[in-house]
């Protein structure tokens, strides 16, 4: 299978720990970067990641919490001082430029590369990118400030060519863009090979959801139904539920539910509160509720599979 | 000897590496906390370091480039949410607060506790700092924007009290106070104990010369003459002298020759480039030509004594 891998530079909350970095994770699909959030050290933790900083394009910004965009300017500093010359794409709700560009201005004057700003509602749930093999559309989530995850959803691939099956029928190579798209052949004889003769299915598209800050929202079922990965935040314990209520985030046997209930095939918990030493509760807790949980760390990289 | 120490939360230049952090230290004297300058990650590597964050309120940053002063808005933030109220001084060269006053007015409105920036001249050393044991001092340096180093130096303490003598000459305790600050004792009977009978010498002042980042300056050579630790940016080896001099930094074996010259009692070379992946050769280099010279590293802590 084709790489579809996320990797966690940071999954602490907004205080950081001697442990947690603040929120960022690199979804490598294909060799194609995306950074999810880009809190304070972010670059340090992509270069211990071995990640190639020229195959990051696009950085999405699911919410103005300095928590998950204080590490932009060092980034964007960073890439020009290594020369970049691509234009870098940076997604998120309204107001980051605004609140960056001085800044950016100043310190990154005479830059030779572009940063271009996309803003997204985060009202309504719409697709914000796509190219030949994925597309990337927002999750509307309710935090204290306008906030959107991101669903990551491969395209579907054509079939696999059966090489033995076209040279046993004899089928022109001209024939074959056809058939990969679903098409049957027909034999100067007339005989017609099904489809399901030549081909064997690609396989299925994969989808990752990344949820992160949000309270806990049933309504997110229908988009999360069958994601093969869901990284959702588990700030607290279920012993700080008011306090997850009254900020705004969930627990972790709060995700686990939502996992259950969509139907995801693994759920990732992040974002962690400062306040746990070690997230073994929260890890258990979790999977009380749904036991393919795991507990992301700093340099782990998940297969989405 | 009372506690004066000089901790290194970063060393690396403008690029960071999986090695370095951007530049940032802290200043522990008698456990009263100073920052100089607060690259990207500086909060992350206090925390590690164990410092108690609500011993710091003064910071002071050498000039206005990203690697110097991107870690501020993250350390500002967190301040807030450990529950800070005292105040926090920042002091910078023109133009900083004008920078993040954008960004701190959004990412941390309704705050407990003030951040006031304050401003220095960099083209003539100045006090800039006063409290019971210390004053800081500028160091103009030359940079490709305004820029300056950073004194401390501690005040002269008073003598200290040889009990046996004052207990030997029947001294009554509201003359402790003249005697410590160096007057005889005169008895009842007119006879005069010299005040060198009645103390010994405190230990002498200490002083620590913070320079980076910089092109090498003779010129400084008087105002760091004696100090006790001189921290020196080492930018490059000698084979990137020109290298050196087109971006304003310094190399190893040029810090070296300045400490020498100004007769320091030890060298902390830092500020290295991205390019070395250890850097022994700069300290080989250095050592050539000043022996007692130390390579800064992340969590190191050198005792200024």
């Amino acid at each position: 299978m084709e790489k579809f891998e996320v990797n966690i530079l940071g999954c602490g909350s907004a205080l950081p720990t001697t442990r947690h970095f603040p929120t960022s994770q690199v979804v490598n699909v294909r060799d194609k970067l995306f950074m999810l959030d880009c809190g304070e050290g972010a670059q340090l933790q992509f270069r211990k990641s071995h990640l190639k900083f020229s195959r990051l394009n696009h950085i999405f910004i699911s919410h103005l919490h300095g928590d998950h965009c204080f590490g932009l300017p060092g980034l964007i500093s960073s890439f020009d001082l290594l020369g970049r010359t691509s234009d870098l794409h940076i997604y998120s709700p309204k107001g980051l430029e605004e609140l960056f560009a001085p800044l950016l201005g100043y310190f990154c004057r005479g830059m030779g590369y572009r940063v271009l700003f996309h803003t997204f509602d985060t009202h309504d749930a719409a697709q914000i990118y796509e190219d030949r093999s994925l597309t990337v559309t927002t999750l509307p989530l309710r935090h204290r400030v306008p906030c959107c995850g991101f669903l990551f959803a491969e395209k579907p691939r054509l079939n696999h060519i059966v090489r033995e099956q076209i040279e046993r029928y004899d089928v022109p190579m001209y024939e074959l863009s056809r058939i990969k798209n679903g098409a049957d052949y027909c034999m100067p004889d007339g005989q017609v090979i099904p489809n399901s003769l030549l081909t064997r299915p690609a396989d299925p598209p994969r989808r990752y959801a990344y949820c992160s800050d949000t309270i806990c929202l049933p309504e997110l079922i229908p988009a999360l139904t069958g994601v093969d990965l869901l990284f959702h935040e588990a700030t607290f314990a279920e012993s700080e539920l008011p306090r997850a209520r009254e900020t705004f985030h969930t627990t972790a046997r709060q995700a686990a539910e939502l996992a259950r209930s969509a139907g995801v095939r693994q759920l990732l918990i992040g974002h962690f509160s400062a306040r746990y030493e070690d997230e073994t509760i929260l890890l258990n807790e979790a999977r009380q509720q749904f036991p393919n949980t795991l507990l992301a760390h700093e340099s782990l990289c998940v297969s989405v599979e």
